[in-house]
């Protein structure tokens, strides 16, 4: 495969793609603010989020809390407080993938080696701390709208489709941006029912390469996987290892997209920051569409 | 104790004084952006990021990593992948505490009981996902520059410092401002060294009524607990008592602030989105300013 | 209900009816032995250990591994090394309750407040480390035997059951006795089917009392709560209730009896040694029989 | 360096020297009780249980506790009951190194590759589900004793003082013994103190041969590591890399021996069972001896 993004930002280079955020990007991307609404994209966190069988979920434990103070627990000077700890798997619900979640021929984005990649030392390459902050212009590409409904288990979603949504906005993908992509996977999940991981609309890897060729720095999207599952016959994660290694370009899964929708976003100052988790494969963020 | 937010935006309110940020107030933070550069003030987040004596630090751990593949795992599809979990205490590096995270008198913020903060439950009322995103107008309380260093560990600031160093960038506190404040704490320990929790410079109750009484939506620093340690005698965390409980303030704590310092950063927009951890009483922050 | 074990021995007992075992029940059980066979009746424990649906299943994770040294790890001195950590709810495979599991009326086991138990100190009273070994003589009451198979999802196992258990193996619970009951819950699971936590068959409250009464010290099943699941209407664990609370009796579910009955034991050698973990409310075992 | 045991039981095989345990071993070992007294050889296990610096102790969360009712839940059918979860180094406290623990040249006990053990599958060979419940004759090897009080520091036992320690207690080490060296380190330490895990008293690489030499199934003290601290030049836990690897013996760190000293424990029965956790390369244990 190509390896589009390699050595462009230097061969030290661990960041990708949001290196296209340049400080015109982001001046660019605070004027288009008009109303002052701020959306949150993000799903709650909790133990009840879903998880694909495979994988535990969330755990959530409270170390001090109200139930000691009512049996009897000392207040000195009058002070109470609570804290807790969670146990968090860092692909679960709304997170940011960092550049050494996935890779092909042993190789991570830019050259560096996946056995840098270990039990001991974690990512010693393109963790998650290595993210810069995305703050930039973002633009949702409403496939919903456009079908009229949230997608079928298994649609692809080609360039074709991107571009209407594009045409649908006034806008089309560029140097810096982040794309967000409404499948309508999440919404269409009925409550109390059990997610399927095992089938979701998203992209395909056209798609994924057209956006990345039109210089985003990130693809964001209302599933699992932002690419279509199952996936085609003969490859696995095609998109990600296309936009992950090749092209640098982190991925944005799990987002909550039908409020932007409904409050009207289409072109706006988008906000996400990775926490800087040292070594990590992964963040959870609560993205911020700000119209 | 007065309780001076207590009913202000309504007896079911659990986001306190968040609800200053008005989409005004955003338009007017987003209207600061002059050159787009932006400023991450988070720490790094790792097993190594220090804890007091008493608490456990953060553990990561890889469920999967190159080190698999170089054992031999297979790779369908040409698919390689890491991922990871983190055991991650939340009030830890740079984080914001919810509302519920400290009390008195049996009551959380807006009369709301103590005792709904229960292991089973986690909190009910006022937990980490009530926290509105923080978009708004970022004031830099630069005491550092104030006093030519770094102030000694058990410094108290009072209200007159703050105003001088808000004289210093010309700007006062306002409705739905976040107010960061650079003790110098963190800056001057010594790499390798034990960080002692028991002193640090912080503000004073006088300071942080004034803060409040101005208006401000969030009140960080660069240190462990946004008020001088040790204590007052006769009292226990009494700037966390008046600013959670009172006010509905919340706290963003562990801050990153001399790189905002060199930078210039006095004024300009600030983004800092808690993750929506349902029933948490803190989430650790990725802060931005963008200048 | 009475509280047929508290002040027995002593006001500040916190070990309960496993005080029963004195020197003589342990030389007698040692003279037991007949064939030196050990059988093990512990489950596997892992991330695939069946669970409720309302709990987390166990964690396991490697901090070091032999993946490290594949991908480059050195090895000084020509030392490698692999450990792991695990994220262990206490109640889940083969464990042994604590006195400090199960209480009503807000009383524990020997009039112990329930607000001992907090978030902060764990469990004050009763907790696992207060279990003393069990080293005494072990009953095989083989219910499973008795009915020429493992008995139906919902039934309950009287006294009259366990006395005919009893007459097969020709002995009778007595004083500081382990009695262990194979209801044919656990092998009557299919591999890969998912486990009905709802349903068991398990001792009715006459049934438990009557062990009590003999002067058990211990009672084990293969089932997931010794008790029969659902409760007779109106009640909750209502042998939980009478027997780790009234009786001090601790509880040792989730065992594996098969093996056992098929080595022909019925009176053996028993040892199960919980772990000292300080305050838990329980404890995974790994119970031996020596035939 | 040989491979003594590689082989001996077999080309699959899994357990090593416990396989010395034979049913002859078992009914000698019961047939040594003499008092009925059961002494526990293991630590508390908590939070401050103590840990090399390096390395994250326990956590202890409660998922359900006292203070929830205290605050006010429910208690459907008058039952109340707590729960609770820890996060559990494999390596702490008193617990048995299962034979994937240690190796060297890339190969596990028997010839198993190291590479089998990994972040996804844990270890595949040699876990500590593979080891045997250990029901045996103990030894206790009383340096202690021999030498009129704790060793120093870095004290290295050899053969000459087992030998004469074994002379104490009128017995040799022989064919599935279980042997306990008794060095003092752990009940040298000064309450409140923080432990030092670099220097340790303990047997040197002659003295493991020894023992293994003669047959025994299993080596334990009272120290960390078995062996001495710091390694003779040029060494990295060379008794381990020989008892582990080379002769499958596994190791049973951080025993408490001095209540078995002062009870006048020398020749016993000996039971340890580690908990079948599979993959592990260590389980918590709780060993008896039996008087």
């Amino acid at each position: 495969m190509a390896r589009e993004a390699w050595g462009r930002w230097g061969a030290a280079d661990e960041a990708g793609a949001p290196n296209r955020i340049g400080r015109e990007q982001v001046r660019l991307a605070a004027s288009l603010v008009r109303t002052g609404q701020v959306v949150s994209l993000a799903q709650p966190l909790s133990p009840a989020s879903p998880v694909p069988k495979h994988r535990a979920g969330m755990q959530h434990f409270m170390g001090r809390d109200g139930g000691d103070y009512a049996a009897g627990a000392k207040r000195p000077g009058g002070f109470q407080f609570a804290e807790d700890t969670v146990v968090l798997p860092l692909h679960l619900g709304t997170h940011m993938d960092a550049l050494c979640h996935a890779w092909c021929d042993d190789h991570l984005y830019n050259g560096f080696l996946g056995s840098t990649v270990r039990s001991t030392t974690r990512a010693l390459r393109c963790g998650a701390e290595k993210l810069p902050p995305v703050t930039t212009r973002g633009l949702l590409l409403d496939v919903v709208a456009l079908r009229g409904g949230p997608l079928p288990g298994d649609a692809s979603i080609g360039r074709e489709a991107l571009q209407a949504a594009c045409a649908r906005i006034g806008a089309t993908p560029g140097e810096g941006d982040a794309v967000l992509i409404r499948t309508g996977w999440q919404e269409a999940q009925q409550p109390g029912a059990e997610v399927d991981f095992t089938r979701e609309p998203g992209i395909d890897v056209e798609a994924a390469e057209w956006l990345a060729d039109s210089g985003v720095a990130l693809v964001g999207a209302d599933n699992y996987a932002i690419e279509v599952l199952p996936f085609p016959p003969g490859t696995v994660f095609p998109v990600h290892q296309r936009l992950i290694r090749d092209y640098g370009v982190p991925l944005l899964e799990g987002m909550v997209l039908k409020p932007l929708a409904e409050a009207g976003g289409g072109v706006f100052l988008f906000v996400a920051a990775a926490l800087p988790l040292v070594g990590a494969t992964g963040s959870p963020v609560n993205p911020l569409a700000v119209l």
